[in-house]
């Protein structure tokens, strides 16, 4: 499931790389350009990436069909499944029309990674572990959403910060993709909120330019840093991961597994890509 | 599941219209434009109408999982409903390949033909139907594809008539459609291969331009009808669709049902759209 998001989201966003290769649409552009085949490359990247983005979804599935857990488990799991990528399908275009509204609201940009990340990266995938299991109590989906929800948004934000001040070496992305992008994020609301007249200027002067170089990129982080956006942000970030550790500890669920979660949440907020 | 091939089709294919209207990828164009939106309406209706098809392989999904239907038979189903979107997939993209090698094979086109709409349309289909039954008997799934793979390959090829001489009143889309596009069908592959040096050069000429108006569609008409090509396939079609009934009669199946299946037969190749 998580491969189709990843083969269709660079389509949509048309990113040209991803982890420090081509993206999948544009590696067929390249087969369809090196086997001089007919028509536009263009159009048969996008065919056919859309196709495969289709085909990981079919193919997650069958895994799931596949997976050799008990019959009345998977029954059991597959609504949290359908759940979870109705969600993450309602997030993703939550994202891109926020993105053409061009929002400045914190709100709203918190709301998108609500959606977008909150569900999908960490609460549901709890739910659906949960339901998997044969053991699970129906009192851990709570712990899962006070835990996963939180953390989830966290690890959103984390994203954001690293599309903006990430190291290519470890993103294997160019540097400030997200700003050339002109992505509209909690941390860039948070900026345009904070900014006075001439830093807002400065800023609308570089910012979503499919042009914009290194010296632009670096214009544009000093504003997000000087208008304390990017503490704000990091703050916003260790609150909720200290909320979602709080709900590891709760009890409810086993020590052994709330220290995990407790790990993991260290791991999604602190990364560097 | 049939609702996601038809809005990713559209946007591979950049086929503007459906059924007499905007198809979805056209639609969300026309409201990034009319909300006056940020960014470029093209990436918009891309971007959302990915999402809108993927959102439909998922409804999908869910409208079985809560269909009602007895969970052991739901059990049963999954690997053959898995199987069918695999082949759908996998036909869609030797289609997009097909096109992009400018394919004048008869061989290849009808392999594609087999796998997009051979499988996927009626065989496929007709084995779901039986894995859901409790009833069913195994002999069933061979007369099935018996029956399945022939007329789904008749059914693609009326298809492919109508692309080319289907009226426009009835198929909701512009008059020679495919002929613009320059889609790669047994039709088209039947008339080159008739077709002496100067029919294959006026040919040549109109195929697969875009600005292809109303006269230079009547030119191609004639092409496909002198040579032959549009008897050809029309008896190809007929021959599958007579190898389709005589499984529907062979016994294994009720007479009622047999007699539903030829009916069936008769409709899905003497259509108009």
């Amino acid at each position: 499931m998580h491969v189709c998001a990843l083969i269709h989201d660079d389509l949509m966003d048309a990113s040209d790389r991803r982890r420090g290769a081509p993206s999948i649409h544009k590696q067929f552009e390249t087969i369809h350009k090196d086997k001089n085949l007919h028509g536009s490359s263009e159009q048969f990247g996008l065919a056919a990436s859309v196709l495969m983005g289709d085909l990981a979804i079919i193919w997650a599935d069958k895994m799931l069909h596949e997976s050799g857990v008990k019959s009345s488990q998977i029954l059991s799991a597959l609504p949290v499944y359908d759940e979870m990528r109705v969600e993450l399908m309602a997030g993703q275009y939550l994202d891109v029309y926020e993105q053409a509204l061009a929002s400045e609201s914190i709100e709203r940009s918190l709301k998108v990674a609500r959606y977008k990340s909150g569900k999908y990266s960490i609460e549901r995938p709890l739910h659906f572990g949960a339901a998997l299991s044969a053991n699970a109590k129906s009192e851990q989906y709570g712990i899962y959403s006070q835990y996963g929800l939180p953390l989830g948004e966290a690890f959103q934000l984390r994203d954001d910060i690293i599309g903006v001040f990430g190291d290519p070496k470890e993103t294997g992305k160019p540097a400030g993709d997200d700003l050339r992008e002109g992505k509209r994020t909690v941390l860039i609301a948070s900026t345009l909120s904070k900014s006075n007249g001439a830093q807002r200027k400065e800023f609308e002067k570089y910012f979503g330019k499919a042009n914009l170089d290194q010296a632009g990129v670096e214009v544009l982080r000093s504003i997000i840093i000087d208008t304390g956006a990017l503490k704000e942000v990091e703050l916003l970030i260790s609150q909720m991961t200290s909320n979602a550790r709080t709900a590891a500890k709760s009890g409810g669920i086993s020590p052994k597994a709330g220290a995990m979660l407790e790990e993991m949440a260290i791991a999604a907020t602190m990364r560097k890509s």
